[in-house]
């Protein structure tokens, strides 16, 4: 797990994804010469700082975004939200600015959101939470687990995959953007009729630490039902852990694929946390183990 | 209206469209060899569930969408929406799980909705209104005549019709998704520059039961002035009722026009109901019939 | 000025561009026999009501919205919006119906909007704000800067311009729609990877009247930073007053290029305006310089 601790150090709040990205490229070109099947890799300028990997003959996509929320330095100590971050009074945020290094308290008044950085911070300056990583027998603990787990499932499930794409997403917990054109770009080079999004939901009234991956019927978008029901009867078949997750709000990399202009089924599938948006979001490891085992299975048998 | 009838009696909630998709298709192969113009079918598992038919050399394109809003069981006895119905204590709710049919009634509790199912009903369940038509001399009852009439008219039109592609969508109920492929195979296959939204409006204080069919002016959207009076301009020519709607709510299948990648004019054109998205939906025949005649008149002269 | 004093005298609210439209192909053939190099001009009922010029061999795309905010007659008196105008009761308000010259007070009223025109007017006429243009030798004020000014500014820089190109759009103000078009037709005819959005923002407290032009880091929406960091840079060399602004509300065409199939950088460059959406918008002349000054260095440079 030192590339997921390595990952987590990184900051890439939406809109500013560059230095995640170099660290996936780094890591694919060290690893992939010990992957079953050697991919296409796609990026680059062309591709801002998105990438695509092409195994074999792919059937289905897999997506993982790369950004996470955050903070904006707004004029003088104001501060506006990237995506929906939890506003916890006294949490510590880090960044850099033209002057140097950034570290300060988040302060939560009424409406409005603050930094107590004694000097003024340039404005538009991108904050992130203070990272602090705790892992047990049970549990990982830390900021941005949303989606650093994703991506280390869709890093970790290219061992064995065979065919099939996997694809590293920008602009996520904001709105999205990156998805129609690399939706395009699949359906060009790479044709396929199924989509799985590597992320991590809620723990739930329904959904709950320790009770495997979460499969979603539903969240603030529908699936077809067609798809969802092949996916659970594979994840039956498959003697994996997993639990069916069915909410009305919450969105992922999904409802591009969904709006888009092509027709290609989807499906969320990953591990649930607690704490969600906060510094202190938390998986169970056995949760994240069925995650990747899960996607294995159905990289291999949709 | 047989067909009408047998029509209203499935359930179809946004995400879950496979079986109208099939009744409908049966409609056709049966009655197309009795249609003026043999039309080009396009169906399938490419199409997921939608419908495509191509009569001649299309100028204008009309859709019907397929789907109706619902509910959907989350945990226990939760329920949550599909689309927006209306929450109507008491109200009958059907649908089918891994267990059998299901009958059950909605509570609704301030915030939240439950069913009153003696047992557990399978995560993910949809359900939908117990059907109750009603019709007599003067209206039909029941519901979704959103947007079954809707079907109907598209059927009923194909008749007579020489040019035109008359298509039917998925998901409009539940924010939309079949349509951004539909345009984009349209412009390929036999581009058109026109659209009329073959739906259900609402009766309001400027829209009345016995008017005529509705032209709608706006809903929350706005078609290009240009076209509007272009067809206000033939509707006036054609002698048949209508009445013209001013909405700044609501939408339909013309909401993805408007915002594809495409120029394609668009106008809601449909008979307007009383008690929208509740069991009791209610509709005058006569500005059924002026629908029936109107895209008859439309699609031929504009 | 005498261009800018007749522009803003056209009643264009969004979904009825034709005249703004017609007005603006008539300065372009006025003029661009006087321009350093003469453009591609694309128009015509393929284009609804946009316009594009290509000039050279464009880099950069300029995109200026021709439509405005305004009202809408439903029934009896009463109004709706259309974008999102101020409601100041008593403003005057003119338009056109069957009947001739419309011109009436908005009357507010809680939750509703009416007008006093002693007749009825037409279901779905539009109605502007009355026009009333001041300037003096520092700001000018009037209905519609927003987007008169962006307008003027585009027209301005066709002057020098050797490669770009110059887009007039339609509904910005009202959701948008006709971007993704244009968008679709500038990557087959000419692409670029960089758009500058050639509108008015807001004036804030960090934002002010002769501070130069506004660069927007971020509205609603967030470009890649990547490409902000490089306009800035610019900026900053070019010695032209220029000013940044961060807003995490508000949007512009930037929305559209950030959510369609194409990845191309944006970045919203234009003067702030008080009195916002009111007969009353205020830009010092200053910053409107500043904004003509820095498109002709950014399209020269980026």
């Amino acid at each position: 797990m030192k590339f997921l601790e390595d990952i987590l150090a990184i900051n890439s709040v939406s809109g500013d994804e560059l230095s995640v990205s170099q660290f996936i490229l780094n890591i694919i070109s060290e690893r992939k010469s010990n992957w079953k099947v050697t991919p296409n890799v796609f990026f680059g300028e062309n591709f801002h700082n998105c990438i695509l990997l092409k195994f074999g003959n792919p059937r289905t996509a897999v997506f993982a975004h790369m950004d996470t929320i955050g903070f904006m330095t707004r004029y003088e100590n104001q501060l506006i939200t990237v995506g929906g971050p939890e506003l916890i009074d006294g949490t510590f945020l880090v960044g850099n600015d033209s002057l140097g290094p950034v570290r300060c308290k988040l302060i939560v008044d009424d409406d409005h959101i603050y930094h107590d950085f004694p000097r003024a911070i340039d404005r538009g300056t991108y904050l992130s939470f203070e990272q602090n990583i705790r892992i047990d027998n049970q549990f990982i603990q830390g900021a941005y687990l949303d989606n650093r787990l994703g991506l280390y499932n869709a890093i970790e499930i290219c061992q064995t995959l065979e065919d099939g794409w996997v694809v590293f997403t920008t602009y996520e917990e904001h709105g999205g953007g990156s998805m129609p054109f690399l939706l395009d770009f699949i359906m060009k080079e790479g044709p396929v009729k199924q989509a799985l999004i590597s992320d991590i939901t809620w723990v739930t009234s329904g959904v709950v630490h320790n009770g495997g991956v979460a499969i979603s019927i539903r969240d603030k978008f529908i699936p077809r039902r067609t798809f969802i029901n092949k996916v659970i009867a594979l994840a039956k078949k498959s003697g994996i852990d997993y639990q069916l997750e069915v909410e009305d709000a919450g969105g992922s990399d999904g409802r591009e694929i969904q709006f888009s202009r092509h027709l290609i089924d989807w499906c969320f599938v990953g591990a649930p946390e607690d704490n969600v948006h906060s510094p202190n979001e938390k998986v169970a490891l056995h949760d994240l183990e069925c995650m990747i085992e899960m996607y294995q299975y159905l990289m291999a048998h949709l």
